[in-house]
């Protein structure tokens, strides 16, 4: 720990509205000199309450918000989502929503992050998956709440003695937030040409596959990518992003609904066509749990699936 | 902290071989004499190796073994679980088998937990739904790999600042370990009457009915339960666990995959038929997910879906 400095209280006279799910360096450093802070680190905690608005959390209806500063600068937010209709593994926590956004976005590093409440242990856990988590700060706003003024503290204070990728992998594999090109082969079966670079067929595929190359699955070696549209024609993608600890994963399909969410561009429920992208025999496989999110969540849907192949097969 | 006692460093003269996955307070006294540990505290790391070779785990290739000793003294050994073609959320952790064959044994409170490998997160935040998890303490036997003395540690300082039940439920609310009688109603159709007792039909819904009211789902409110028959017409059965942080639950799939592995009962590939019990619309819906995971593990069971609706409806 050793951490002692004291945080800022939110109140109602600090407060600060998101602009949307990322703020670029220039924007937190002007709006952290407006706030009447010293450093964007301060902002982190008087976002909070903004990035709560922003949860959707129909089945527990308790908002999460969590709001992460990155080494470039750039101030990312997370929110919790739940899926009606769904067991609760396909739920996403803030701070795993923050990890994402920020990965989606090539911020090489994390340095800070205020939350709303308690980091769980599976967030604790899969904080883990970014190289030198342990040296994460993170402030809980509702401390404050509970009478004592909220703390910096450390991941590795949150989580002592970690299980995480230095029991697996060796020190050269990317972690999270760090550049990944997973060979995937070629699709199995032929793909049809698309009609031209608007054919949102062929969006979908390249999305879902560029998803599936960046994403970190170096324990099962079963990369996958997922991509939506929604009814304007956006196409959002994801990847997978694993955890050593397996459980705490977030499937593609979550990733990419957070990439939805993250935008501006609507819920889970505008879907209208999505498409993932996954090796052939994959032990570790999407397919059915993509099919049974989108049966419930998006029924209307339309879903390619895009088995690939070693090229060398 | 303040646990310095040092565990009984494992070594090939006094390891112990487990009887199955529960030892009786006897022979567990047994054979901590037999071992010349002084107390069944100290047993406990001693049977770890023999609880990882029961491991399932095809796709980390990565055993873990932990064993746990009850308030009845009673010894409880638990393994990781994987399964090949689904996604990692599917996975049980040995911490968690540990706790759904203790919950399953009427088992009313955990004491101590030797593990093979550090817990993580996920499992740290799953133990959180046992009252006064806080105290129960942990030894892991690979620290004396590492070349350090394993160390008993408390699940508090596993896990600093918990986020747990007491964030969500009225302290009277039933923890895991606690006895459950959640309110089901009926089946909402039809039920066929079996041909007697010996009807497997039958017994699978009655055995999903039951685990279904002893499930822990206090933060859905959707109790759900399933039962397994293997080609010998044995019958398993399991109810979800949820946890405060929603993601770490364990579905009734996974405890009733665990029931069956615990009685010795084969694996999940040799279930030929199983019922599942659950609230009609239920907000935390498990049939899609049952289905997928059947198709994929045991593809030629036999499956019914029992849907409840209350009773005044
Ligand atoms: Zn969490
Ligand atoms: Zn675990």
């Amino acid at each position: 720990m050793g951490e002692e400095k004291v945080a800022p209280k939110p109140d109602a006279t600090t407060l600060v509205e998101l602009p949307g799910f990322v703020m670029s360096a220039e924007e937190a450093e002007q709006a952290a000199a407006a706030a009447g802070v010293e450093t964007v680190e301060d902002l982190l905690p008087l976002l909070v309450p903004s990035a709560m608005r922003l949860a959707r959390a129909p089945i527990s209806r308790f908002p999460v918000g969590a709001v992460g500063l990155g080494a470039s600068g750039r101030v990312y937010a997370g929110v919790n989502l739940e899926f009606r209709g769904l067991p609760l593994s396909h739920s996403v926590h803030a701070e795993q929503f923050l990890v994402a956004n920020a990965a989606a976005a090539g911020e090489p590093a994390l340095r800070a992050v205020a939350v709303s409440h308690m980091p769980c242990g599976h967030c604790r856990q899969f904080l883990q998956e970014i190289r030198g988590a342990s040296g994460i700060r993170i402030v809980v706003t509702s401390d404050a709440e509970d009478g004592c003024a909220p703390e910096w503290r450390t991941v590795a204070s949150l989580l002592i003695r970690p299980f995480g990728p230095h029991d697996l992998l060796p020190t050269h594999v990317p972690l999270v937030l760090e550049p990944h090109d997973n060979p995937l082969g070629e699709p199995a079966t032929a793909v049809a040409n698309g009609f031209g670079n608007g054919d949102l067929e062929t969006r979908l595929r390249e999305a879902a596959e560029a998803a599936a190359r960046a994403a970190h699955a170096p324990y099962s070696e079963c990369p996958s990518g997922f991509a939506v549209a929604d009814g304007e024609g956006r196409v959002y993608a994801g990847g997978c992003l694993e955890s050593a600890a397996y459980n705490p994963t977030l499937g593609p399909v979550q990733t990419a609904i957070i990439a939805m969410v993250a935008a501006g561009g609507g819920s889970a429920g505008e879907v209208v066509a999505a498409a993932l992208v996954e090796k052939e025999g994959a032990s570790v496989a999407q397919e059915s749990t993509a099919r049974i999110f989108l049966a419930t969540v998006a029924p209307h849907a339309s879903f390619h699936v895009y088995n690939y192949r070693p090229s060398d097969a």
